[in-house]
């Protein structure tokens, strides 16, 4: 799954390779070190993430090398020739774990850990919060319109539009949230989607005029045409034309698949068209509509019992807009086998150090009930405290519990079975099933408990006063 | 410059290839045809944009071709053997008249046209629309950052929450639109940027204490040290710290660099910082600030007056935040060697028909004051008028004039000198020196004057009536 012609060696930061150079000068880059992916913030004021990009992530490790071209460059921006020799024969030898890809997934959790020697963790960082960050917008994006649009097919439609070669993994994120196709070929090439389209306003500008467009594209494609009828004016001209074609196909045996609207009032005219197609006995022909879709505008259409079929999203999903990322970072938490944080003014901001588990409890019916985050030794807790808040706690002893951080790699080598596009598309649905209907509601979801062990607790205490105290003894 | 691993051909949305294929059935694939790509709504309610991506589009057009692997993947999609082997030969082989990479650019311009066969130009859409957009939003969103900097140093960090590989794209478009420095090194090698970075903060974790952090890194990089000094405490913590550090690389002939603060009220910070580092005769170390930059921030902290040398900049920035994308669209204006309309209900969606050129109107100071579109044959016109309404025109006789959109591929070959990056960076701050005040404040800019010629309307609104005669005579 290379998807760029350069290794992976290079995408990072210039201050990966800074801080490296200074541990391997130091003899510091063989140190055991672990660090956390998490997010902070919920995009779209939702309550949940769909976690997404894991696959090409561990699939891309051994792309995370440099070539002689890398180490000639490098050596031009001035990192010395023993650490370049180094990095010559670099590669990831480390240890992922990592909840599985489709995992629905909350704030300040560590849903994905790296360990290994503190250089190949550091070196990693930059790639990792790459994908992850943008396949998790663009999965979770996805899995709002799916909400919303129950059965109906989702189609996306946002190359054009993409960030440039983020439109590859924009196009599989999007399947994985929850859509059908897509009309970007190479994505659909590489990561075996569904590829489809059909006709733009050019292909009937090109044409003297709309009927004979109509019926040429029906000649080559009997089976599979959507025509697009918005070119001159959707009700007097491109519906009646697709009514003769649609007709004159039926006396071939055959049966025009659809029509689209990609402008206008879409409710309004999918309620015409729709009438004055059944009156005609097209019952069959189905109604795609693009043009600016949305959840908020796709679940406004269906409320308004817009008889569609199908929905072409582009921009907004494509690019995740009105977010255009996700915050997650990527934080050490043990560095020479001490565990390791950071301080912050934001009591938010502190992170959580140590070896890490995410144990998910849920009721007897199978619903999502709450996360704790536990040290990775820590075989069963009976109750779990809010992160910043000792006073409050949530009893887990009536409750199922999983471990749902799992190894995924180890010494560099990938564990587990990589499912492919449709098979976590699949898993995505069956775990938002799980999560309660409160969590998934767009205006003020309710916000999923996550809590920390008290041992985990106790740990992070007792190192901010170890720091606060090594700090004010330094001045 | 390839940057991804395969071929372009299939870099396409479905329905330009189906599109072709009903073309090629024809024997309507080598009619000669023309699109123009253009936006219609600014970014950031701001008053220009920055042209960007010419570069990387046209040196894209020799990889826009397919493989034998891509042939046999089409094929499982039903396209037809005929048509595959059509396919298998294929490259591009037509024109494109462009304006230059850096140029300022306003809505509705046709600032670039695509000229070849039918078949070539409609499959070039998508691709096209992807890198134009893209770059052309991440430089113009530059661009104004760069505008309130001045001579400040603009450094971009945003790789980590880039939309997946459009972040190789997006460092390129933020030096375009005016900064100084990537992050990126993948994308510094392949365009010859400046790579910069020092250290974070898990760089200082990973060290029992900052202090020794810091002496180890600048140890490593006595020339070249920015310490990050908010990973406990900025002004309790990090600054002294770094104010030992800097006096120590003194004793050895050496200079901090400077410090970078990450968090917390970088105004007031940056000012208590600068003081104290003044006091303690360090005037050299220069302050570093990062954390949720944008326009809005940069601005405000400088008419704060906080003594900031370096801003750099992410998130916002690399995804082009609260924008996601550029509305660039590609429309068929000729075809069969005929002027092509689209008509809309909405008449600023009725696309301008014809070959066309772009003509730059400029005061004897040099600065723009209109931008004229007219038929490619016209050589001279007195007056152009409004697009939309034909009582409004504008007077150009005493006005300097220039044509703007040039020949830049000629049967698929390249014809000019492709710039670098930072060629193409100088010559955006030159545009921009010529575009009025107006016209770049944030705030309810002026609108730019774009209009048309007397000749280009004609051709429009009569093609309209005629298109409307044939419809009615259809019905």
């Amino acid at each position: 799954m290379k998807l760029l012609k350069d290794n992976l060696g290079l995408y990072t930061d210039m201050y990966q390779l800074t801080m490296m150079e200074t541990y391997f000068k130091q003899g510091k880059q063989n140190c055991p070190a672990a660090f956390d992916y998490f997010f902070r913030k919920l995009p779209y004021d939702g309550g949940y993430v769909v976690f997404s990009g894991l696959s090409e992530l561990i699939e891309s490790l051994e792309e995370i090398k440099f070539s002689v071209d890398d180490i000639d460059y490098l050596h031009k921006k001035n990192l010395s020739d023993d650490f370049l020799e180094y990095l010559k024969t670099f590669s990831f030898n480390g240890n992922i774990y990592s909840v599985e890809e489709g995992t629905i997934i909350f704030p300040n959790e560590p849903v994905l850990t790296v360990e290994g020697n503190l250089a190949e963790v550091q070196l990693l960082e930059t790639f990792l919060l790459n994908i992850l960050n943008f396949n998790s917008l663009i999965s979770t994006k996805a899995s709002r319109m799916r909400l919303v649009a129950s059965n109906k097919i989702l189609s996306e439609f946002g190359l054009r539009r993409a960030q440039g070669f983020g439109g590859l993994q924009a196009s599989k994120a999007a399947v994985i949230g929850g859509f059908d196709s897509t009309s970007n070929v190479l994505a659909a090439k590489i990561f075996d989607l569904n590829p489809v389209g059909t006709m733009a306003h050019s292909f009937i500008q090109s044409y003297d005029d709309e009927l004979t467009a109509f019926r040429q594209y029906v000649k080559t494609h009997p089976e599979n045409s959507t025509l697009l009828i918005d070119t001159y004016n959707t009700l007097e001209s491109g519906l009646p034309n697709a009514i003769i074609v649609a007709k004159e196909m039926e006396k071939s045996g055959y049966r025009l698949n659809g029509i689209r609207l990609d402008s206008g009032d879409l409710a309004y005219l999918a309620k015409a068209v729709r009438k004055k197609l059944d009156e005609e006995g097209l019952h069959y022909v189905k109604i795609v509509v693009s043009n600016q879709l949305d959840e908020i505008v796709i679940k406004s259409l269906l409320e308004q019992e817009a008889p569609i079929d199908v929905f072409g999203v582009g921009t907004n999903l494509v690019t995740g807009h009105p977010d255009s990322a996700l915050d997650g970072v990527f934080k050490l938490s043990l560095c020479d086998n001490k565990p390791r944080l950071k301080i912050s003014e934001n009591i938010q901001k502190v992170t959580l150090p140590g070896l890490k588990k995410i144990i998910r409890y849920i009721d007897d019916k199978g619903y999502y009930q709450a996360d704790a985050i536990v040290l990775r030794e820590e075989i069963k807790i009976e109750k779990m405290f809010h992160p910043f808040d000792k006073e409050k706690f949530k009893n887990l002893k009536n409750l199922n519990n999983n471990v749902i951080t799992i190894p995924v790699v180890e010494n560099g080598k990938v564990k587990i079975k990589l499912e492919n596009v449709n098979m976590v598309k699949e898993k995505v649905q069956e775990n938002l099933s799980k999560l309660p209907p409160e969590f998934k509601r767009f205006e003020y979801p309710h916000i999923y408990k996550v809590g920390i062990s008290e041992k985990l607790m106790n740990l992070r205490d007792n190192l901010k006063i170890e720091f606060t105290l090594n700090n004010n003894n330094r001045d």
